[in-house]
């Protein structure tokens, strides 16, 4: 951490501050400029905030050197981690994992059809939405439990893993055989969500934020590694800029961002970023291009009938062709 | 709602969607042209989901004429929300109201301190965190349920009600005596939470999400309001875009805009959007220009010493200025 | 064009409104409902100012039904725009193309490397800055007119044709022998120099401005068009947002969105919007996944040595094995 | 500046690299930790190209501790500049001047009639567009050399100075008798516009880009006075933000930010960030309580008939409202 000190600081001033640094356990080294004095400081400085330096009369400015999570830290861990489900899939590490099915579920019929159907095309973790975050108290808001069982019949009828979403804590006993817990976007900083997570040993699916930087994404993995729980899988589904012809806009660069900071998995849901059908198979392929380690995508029976995100919804036979694209694209970056 | 469909949309296809409509309880008025056919949906249209209307084959797009929500509506309701708390206050409808008061509790001494010196400037409501929301899992979260019990030793020993911020529905309980629940910028779209918070009877602080629109923000009031519990103050804090001199950029203009859509009242939070101390009192001047129906301003004893957020604190004595200044401003538009 | 009338419009002002828009040679379709009006316009609506209408007392908000822009838009010109340079090098249309070289020209020796290294490696075009837009004065500004006789010495020795960006509309006549006119981001609204590029005959390689939408790129590339260049490149590079890992978030979707709305070739930039070498043949790779028609791409000789942008050139082996990589990629896909 | 090096770099590596520091005419300062090196940089550092130091190998990060912009800095100009026009105006330095008139200059009588009730309600300075940035090349583009004939005619009718838009640098003799040039948000980084204003002796009225900071817009301004044209006045007009509801978000911290870095008066632009003419009034009190040197306000005498803009245009009474209300807050300001 470096603290850059105003011109008119004293020296008295600075022989106190360094006294406080020292009583946190870092030493600071001091370079004094005839303009600017800089304090270097060494130790573990995670436990300092930084604000709170930036407040003192005599600080100019605050900057940390190192990240400021420790357990999704590549530096700490430099082995990918691979998490490995029940029935055998692997995410992360060079293996590549596609989780496809509806938005929301819909009845035992749907959701049977749709794994059915993603299965045979690659699929190797079943999605599908029960409790569902909506922006209208007026819209529909999932299944709830139903919609939970439901899966579970699919996944007995399948033999596929299910990832749905979590709303609240006190729905969690009811995720007890769910195989990966999904946080969505609008609870990437729901922050006693995340501590619970960090109790239980499932792997957790967390979204990226609309608006949340890539380092802020990361602090929220390490509220859950703090916990105890190591098994985070990332999911960058766009971000929200100034751009309206797609509902948000894909940031791709932060595969490539994250697998450098971090050891965690990362994949990609096109269908949330574009909003839109038509691109998705496209998107998947530069997802896969950038290295991501899987995709999650929407795939409906009949998209315009689905009770949401029906305009973001490939069919079954649009998957087939996807998943065929992005096999051959992967083939031939292996070599 | 207007339907614009394809130049390819044939008189099967138009016919079957008007029927659809109907089925709804929707009567479409239908303009054909010779490019585009468009329909004008009349009826109560709030329960149609745009976005699936917009994923049939034969749409171009699809267009809300009103806004998609209602108890928060100006239209459905003109006249200002006043909420009026325990001890009096009044909030909206021509009131102005300070709530003042640290980031966090950290004693009993500081809180009872803070509360006498923001009371003696003016502020009718007490602030203070005792729930904190932090990137880091590693930062003080705040002082929990004994932070709680400070604040009310507080409001025992001013007369002060108080406004502190939930974090989780399992922590209810604990805030029966609290007179404002806080719902943070993080948690605006918690759907959850704001489900809950429809159920009870407190007035409740909702801050704007860092990237939510104005629409948005007023359809997360109308979740609570849906519930039943009417008594939502809204609380401009800041929203995240491209610059960076500020903490979050202070969209002043949300305050006529909401005053223009909702009837619900809102105020200003100099402090977070800016996270610069010495521009809270200036950023004040603003909201109180503009009409916001009162500030929320965090004032510490010793802002260099505090535990979180103290580079965006004023101390007691700059926060006398601050009121002076800003309700000789009020007296002056009111003429 | 949908026109959406306030509730309290009368007979008379919509009579007085529909002879207004015949006037202008537009019939409008009438849609009365009980609580809003529609007005749908049929005919050339290209010449009526939305922002204009949307002004009159009556009006509630207006919406295009078509694209603003006409000989960019692919309903008008469904097949490819295909752009050959004067060494037959073919843009659009399924061809890809590379174009490489320095951020900006330095000297005889650097230019003349670079240009041969690329051209070993498969580029078909030649980039290098003469007049370079530096946000501070006191940065290198470029070589100018002496850069460009440089590009213009390494197209003599390597046959390679050349893009250098315009930066004022008097530099013109230095550019009478080069290939490709750039316009850089930040001139993407200059337009007065999009009209002087309407008239002369030469490709324009048009970039998107950080802040600009699809759409208002594309209506950019409608003035040059609308003074009858035809000529003209689309290239991504990046969009200002809140994330700063990276220098600017690279918008791949921006590629099928152009590829559905326009004609005209797409290339993208990986250099200038991640700002980070190391990141650069990885972005390249999702940017030909996408369905790009090219890439752009820094590569200097020497890029910690480089006069500007050495943070995201990368060297000549680097970008053998990134045009190694793309190229079986895009065979992988033509599979 | 801060130089953060790598943690593998060794002793010969930074003595290489203190050598080359040494060549530039800075002295480094070395702080050694466990972890990580640190070199403080002494000296006239606003040469050095901080990208160019951060694409070394063992460089980690840069930081610059003093602002890049010199000329413009308050540091070394403490007093507020002041600008005075040939009618004696003040502009900056604890004076508020009123900037209105129509969007375009439409006719004689238009442009004079406007003039006169501006002046009447207290406007020092009439504002007229003669040449017009707009987003289509279909658009209206303003009236040209004629318009500023009009709006000479205005000013010898009236007294009033002018201030009106330059696009284009060949353009620049026409200016010759206008008396602020300004320069629109599209154009605020055309870096070759800014260079030839720098030898004008006119004010420059810089309007800040959509999507820059403010430490950008600063640079620009730098652009100006490095030229030798030291009176830039600046214009916030709002930034580019995912809000939709106003047309752009007007940025008031910007105003206390400008204060504190720099001693160039400020202006705000409520008319065409908000784009609506019913938030002007309420945006121009925010502007003035902020602190702000003055407004800049669109005033029509027939907003619906407008040639552009007449959405955001107010009328000529509503524009004696607005300055009634504005003075009357600053009387309390000041009182």
């Amino acid at each position: 951490m470096i603290v850059v000190l105003k011109q008119g600081a004293n020296e008295q001033q600075i022989e106190n501050l360094t006294r406080w640094f020292r009583a946190k356990g870092v030493e600071p080294d001091i370079s004094q400029g005839t303009d600017v004095t800089i304090m270097g400081l060494v130790g573990d400085v995670s436990k300092i905030d930084t604000e709170l330096i930036e407040a003192l009369d005599i600080v100019q400015s605050v900057k940390r050197v190192s990240e400021p999570f420790k357990q999704a830290n590549r530096k700490f861990h430099p082995d990918d981690t691979v998490i490995t489900l029940a029935n055998g899939t692997k995410i992360g590490g060079g293996n590549f994992v596609y989780m496809a099915g509806p938005c929301s579920v819909e009845s035992e019929e749907q959701i049977i059809y749709c794994a059915q159907r993603v299965k045979a095309a690659g699929a190797q973790v079943l999605r599908g939405g029960a409790f569902k975050p909506r922006t209208s108290p007026y819209s529909f808001q999932g299944m709830g439990e139903d919609g939970i069982k439901l899966l579970l019949e699919a996944k007995k009828e399948t033999g596929l893993p299910i990832v749905t979403e979590l709303m609240a804590v006190r729905h969690l006993d009811m995720f007890a055989d769910v195989d990966i817990i999904q946080v969505g976007a609008r609870n990437m900083q729901n922050f006693d969500l995340l501590k619970e997570l960090g109790h239980c040993n499932k792997p957790i699916l967390l979204k990226r934020g609309l608006a949340n930087t890539i380092q802020e994404w990361l602090m929220s993995a390490e509220y859950i590694m703090a916990g105890g729980n190591h098994n985070v899988i990332l999911c960058e589904r766009g971000i929200r800029t100034f751009e309206t012809y797609t509902r948000n806009t894909l940031d791709l660069s932060a595969v490539p961002a994250v697998h450098e900071l971090s050891h965690l998995p990362i994949i990609v849901d096109p269908s949330h970023a574009t909003g839109l059908s038509r691109m998705v198979p496209t998107m998947a392929m530069g997802a896969a291009a950038v290295g991501a380690d899987g995709l999650m995508i929407e795939v409906h029976n009949d998209p315009p009938r689905a009770k949401c995100d029906g305009a973001q919804s490939i069919t079954p036979d649009q998957f087939d062709q996807l998943t065929a694209g992005v096999n051959s694209l992967l083939a031939a970056m292996k070599g």
